[in-house]
């Protein structure tokens, strides 16, 4: 969409009417005065009131000069819009990105107020001092790594507001995509109980083989462990031994002979995969809530997850492993949350500290 | 598929038959008898011969002892499938990758070869003696790193073979992906001819703006520069102004009214973003065989692109500017490619070195 239909139409009927305000620039505010208060806030909710004047956000007044709706001075000098920006995104940090979404949003019908992270965006039909808002939207550009601290932040936030959290990433050409960020608990309904083995698996390269026909059926079948490589052998990923060597399932040796415990076993599994044990942690989580959790490699996750070894046909979730000093490389969740969502899966990050979050991100049209 | 029914029937004839070959293990190859050439290698290809004996590697081997054709002895004792499988996969590195994916092959009727990289696989119909190999099968896992280097080395070399480079990844749950690798030349019909700028354009944070409305219009209506930001006012990527500013066709200032020039700008620029050089090298090279590149930030790329910007509803390529040093992790190649594919696009790695090539990864179902 290159401008709205809507500016323009609006931007007529303004200079028909001709009744421009005049606010002034101090520091990082716009003051108008008392015909503010009537013009700006009481009929479209902008800016908050202070006393007998009305207050603007640097982005609100930006808009307003757009829609011409309001003239800026500072020192005594009128600002045009390029001057006004230019000035504005010298004060503010990424003025353009605020800018844009503020811009979006009031476009598109919504009500919005400035908050910390961005704005406070009020639902449809709902206003400043009739409805709580809905959403807090945290504006961010494409290029900016995110910390996973930062988003667990936000999210305690808006949890405690009770507000949703909506992630505005503005990209290189100013195109805007908003995900909803939620925590979840996952739950599943695979009860699993496979049976001690008599023989023993060996660790091959990266991966185990379970050697004896019977013990390889009875895994794969009763708790959808591993891949039969053909009839009797069956290949068992690094976690899933892991999983079955920790929970007294099975014993594991090496090519020699020499059997492997817990540690040695999750020694050599770091040493091929760095991030093991955080997959690991995830895998174990997972599989303890009832869920089965199966390789996501061709989804470029770490794992796609089943609810239930019934419904084996179609996964529910990706799930990558993340350790909490992550940092999200925003191109990269992107391309995540897009790939999930056209296979119809949610996307999911598990994020490993000295407990599991699992959070959602999920694109939202506003 | 858990695993072939061929198998099974080939099997059950095979014990009715019970006509099994034997061979001999010594280092790393299996010689069987006169029989052998005609058993295996004149009826089903396997093997090479060798004066009056036959010739196994150590995968065809195992899967001849899997489907009971052979029994192999080393020093006099006879080894069962586990027993060999484990000695050659002391011997052979990622053995059991070789074998998944020979398994496969094999499995859905192809006559395969052993190659360096893996296998040379004959075209359905064809065989060794009738017909040259159709494919070159480069086996990897999906934890091995991929350097671009030895994916360049392959390409070349079956270039020069006339043959198809296919990759097959096994992931670690033994099922196996396969990429077809091609190089390609893009070119597209778009000729520019933006007229040069009178206004100047300012850099923001991390985008630049025009603030004169006709040559906003101008930019981005002849050459799908940039994205309006509303009525009269056009953002410019990074890379499109630094492509502008580089072919005199505008000049960019900074807040402070102070004129970049391009070493500046893009010393600027690769502040913001690392990659910028090579991004932009490839930005450039595009424009100039007649693409429009936009950014690819949606699909977690550096470009989408578009062939003619008659056609802007759809873009045909995905475009990820690396470096010739870049070491591809497979996790993330198989997301880009799925993704791409998932929306009706060909996945391009642009390789930049002192020249730039265009690597095309596409699923292919041999």
């Amino acid at each position: 969409m290159d401008f709205q239909l809507a500016d323009r139409l609006y931007l007529r009927v303004f200079e028909e009417d001709n009744m421009m305000l005049s606010g002034e620039l101090t520091e990082n505010i716009v003051i108008t005065g008392k015909e503010g208060l009537e013009e700006l806030h009481r009929t479209s909710f902008y800016g908050r009131p202070k006393g007998d004047s009305l207050e603007l956000s640097l982005t609100e007044s930006a808009y307003l000069i757009y829609m011409k709706k309001i003239t800026v001075k500072c020192a005594g000098e009128e600002l045009d819009f390029e001057q006004f920006f230019i000035r504005a995104s010298n004060i503010v940090k990424n003025f353009e990105l605020f800018y844009i979404v503020y811009k979006d949003l009031r476009g598109r019908g919504y009500y919005v107020q400035p908050s910390d992270i961005g704005f406070r965006v009020y639902p449809r039909g709902g206003h400043p001092g009739k409805t709580p808002a809905q959403y807090l939207v945290f504006v961010t550009s494409e290029r900016i790594p995110l910390l996973v601290s930062t988003l667990n932040k936000h999210l305690d936030n808006s949890d405690n507001k009770k507000k949703r959290l909506i992630l505005a990433i503005v990209d290189e050409e100013s195109d805007i995509t908003h995900y909803e960020v939620k925590k979840l608990i996952p739950s599943g309904s695979s009860v699993l109980k496979p049976k001690t083995l008599h023989s023993v698996v060996t660790l091959l390269e990266d991966r185990c083989m379970v050697w004896e026909p019977d013990e390889s059926n009875m895994l794969h079948k009763e708790g959808f462990f591993g891949k039969p490589m053909d009839e009797g052998h069956l290949q068992l990923s690094l976690v899933e031994s892991c999983y079955l060597l920790n929970n007294g399932i099975m014993e594991i040796e090496k090519r020699n002979h020499e059997k492997l415990g817990f540690a040695e076993f999750s020694d050599i599994a770091t040493r091929i995969e760095s991030d093991f044990m955080i997959k690991y942690k995830v895998y174990e989580k997972l599989r303890k809530s009832g869920l089965v959790p199966k390789t996501g490699f061709k989804f470029g996750t770490h794992f796609r997850v089943y609810r239930s070894f019934d419904s084996i046909s179609h996964s529910d979730y990706l799930v990558h492993a993340i350790s909490h000093d992550h940092i999200f490389s925003l191109q990269q969740v992107s391309r995540a949350v897009r790939l999930a969502n056209s296979v119809k899966k949610e996307m999911i990050y598990a994020v490993v500290s000295d407990r599991i979050d699992f959070i959602v991100l999920g694109r939202v049209r506003l």
